[in-house]
């Protein structure tokens, strides 16, 4: 990654959120403005932006403008209704409840209106300044789990598009790349939203790391021919026993991973743990349009116009899950920002004990 | 599937080769007409048809091209020739090798003009009928293989499209829905070509079998919930040991319903057995244009306009394997039209024998 590429992905300009629009990438790079909470729990639904980290930074932000937008006399409960609102934007990321839970309480602390307000805005900022210093952290932390030899799979896109910083899973992989060391990735097509043609090849290509594109399909077929050393992707929950909910797929890749002896991490900072969540089974899992399956939205080349197109047979109806969960069994490590944490309930609870103690100390830090 | 349904996919008239257009459907059924060997070849190579029968008896067909346009002066080197031409239209699918050889062969045991011209014709024709009556065989020996609680899995399309008759893995799906058992099928959408999406739900919806679309990500996670009591996938080539070439994702299907505990089969005539290749190692896989990856065709909703959309980052590189090999550890057993055959290579070798008598008993017949 050249040092000079700028990763911000979601910020505030007085009231205003502003983000990539990641539905037009990776032909055009727009900045879309949302004024009110409502505009910003929109983009966070339609995929306007999207990935763990960026939907928390995102949630926290639009609770900043909850808390800005409400008024001097029903403050508390106009406060109380925004954050249900922004909660109920998507189910299965556990950011995005860290981060309005963090914005809340941060807020508490301060009862009088302004006070609060105050606080809203500077709890956001500090949500996105953290999850960019955690996935700094984890960037180090893992960086000498990269192959020397051998390519790197990814599924989805775990880049700084989707996590505030240098990204998840990515995040090793740009720093061996800033390191000067040889990486090439392996990049899934994840369908059916295909972050990984439009976001993810987009990321590597901008940063100059050497990478192609692969169909789903043929995951298990690149693993066959032994090129793969290392599987690494994100994560929207991970369970207190290691469960972890990501991108549709996700799942498939980790029993591959198995299959042919290869290294599977899970790339996450604390915020997508959740410590009140005892396994997979307790995730919920988005179901989403199944139009995102029956279509495929691109570019025409003549005009570089996006439009969708059908694919499916007409009439067809389809299933849609927009993420599985992959059972701890099947995972080699937790890449965070506390190094890389063993798939263990007791490592597991050792690593929050470590987060919480670290955020309190960081918290007393800036009081 | 209905009992008026017509299955007919590729045939001739005089001299020119009829099909289906392939890359038209599901929105348009259109009849392409190749009125030389060339043409036919083009449309194999193209995939203006495709699926490892239909492959087998359109160079049957084009074989009959070529016994018809060769000249009587050069004959058989123009044969010969011709042979080679069709011969390299795609390398993987054994039935297109089958059919050359088995046209070529019936041909050399008429040594004049006229003689081996009007055998060319009467052998193509063969060869598609003995495919047809084959898949009806393998429908009635592998019905009891259909779950009654449960789907059945199947990837890309081994319909009638694919394979003349009623296909290869579809061949019992239909068989049980017109016995009037419940069938639920669930047909992946087999990127990069999308002939689950494109192919194999029209032909579901045609003949009314219940059926569901899911994009080839969500394969773990569908037979994670216990739903799928069978995957059963066609072939283009099945080595001696029973290692066997098909749709890239095969491979991980097989991985994936191994870890499930999920009967797992491959249906396949004859035809598709290669007696003379030893393993899965030996088996050629075709890599095709990486444009198959990078983009998307599909139709506008406004005009039903066919276009092709660029998905991937521009300038982006991918990699486009068109099969995989599934090794025999994998597989429960083979649908053929002698029954369901083990997968060892005793059962295997067994079949071919017995294949081979049958096939020489109907010669006899004919003769």
């Amino acid at each position: 990654m050249k040092e000079s590429l700028s990763t911000r992905v979601v910020w505030m300009e007085g009231s205003v959120v502003c983000m990539i629009d990641q539905r037009l990438l990776p032909h055009a790079k727009t900045i879309l403005r949302a004024s009110t909470y409502q505009e910003t729990t929109t983009a966070i639904r339609d995929m306007t932006i999207r990935g763990a980290g960026t939907i928390g930074a995102a949630a926290g932000f639009a609770m900043a403008q909850v808390a800005l937008g409400a008024s001097e006399s029903g403050f508390w409960e106009e406060v109380e209704r925004g954050a249900a609102h922004v909660s109920a934007a998507r189910p299965t990321a556990k950011n995005l409840f860290y981060a309005v839970e963090r914005v809340l309480a941060s807020m508490r602390q301060k009862p009088d209106v302004a006070g609060a307000r105050r606080r809203a805005v500077a709890e956001a900022q500090a949500i996105y300044d953290d999850d960019a210093a955690m996935t700094g952290a984890m960037g180090e932390a893992a960086v000498s789990l990269i192959p020397a030899a051998k390519a790197v799979l990814t599924h989805c896109n775990a880049g700084w598009l989707a996590y505030p910083g240098i990204g998840s899973a990515l995040a090793p992989i740009y720093r061996a790349h800033q390191q000067g060391r040889p990486v090439f990735v392996y990049a899934t097509e994840t369908r059916p939203r295909s972050q990984g043609a439009k976001l993810t090849t987009w990321e590597l290509a901008q940063a100059g790391v050497p990478h192609a594109l692969i169909p789903d399909t043929a995951a298990g077929a690149i693993m066959a021919t032994g090129e793969i050393g290392l599987v690494i992707v994100g994560a929207d929950r991970i369970a207190a026993n290691g469960d972890t909910a990501n991108k549709i797929g996700t799942y498939t890749l980790a029993v591959l991973a198995k299959e042919h002896r290869i290294p599977f991490y899970i790339a996450a900072p604390s915020p997508t743990f959740d410590a009140d969540c005892p396994s997979g089974a307790e995730i919920p899992i988005e179901e989403r349009d199944e139009r995102e399956v029956l279509d495929v939205t691109g570019y025409l080349a003549a005009d570089s116009r996006q439009v969708t197109v059908r694919v499916a047979t007409p009439g067809v109806r389809a299933r849609n899950p927009a993420f599985d969960v992959t059972p701890v069994r099947l995972i080699t490590g937790f890449v965070t920002e506390c190094g890389i944490v063993a798939p263990t309930p007791e490592a597991i609870a050792r690593f929050f004990a470590e987060a919480r103690s670290a955020r309190a100390k960081k918290e007393m830090a800036r009081a």
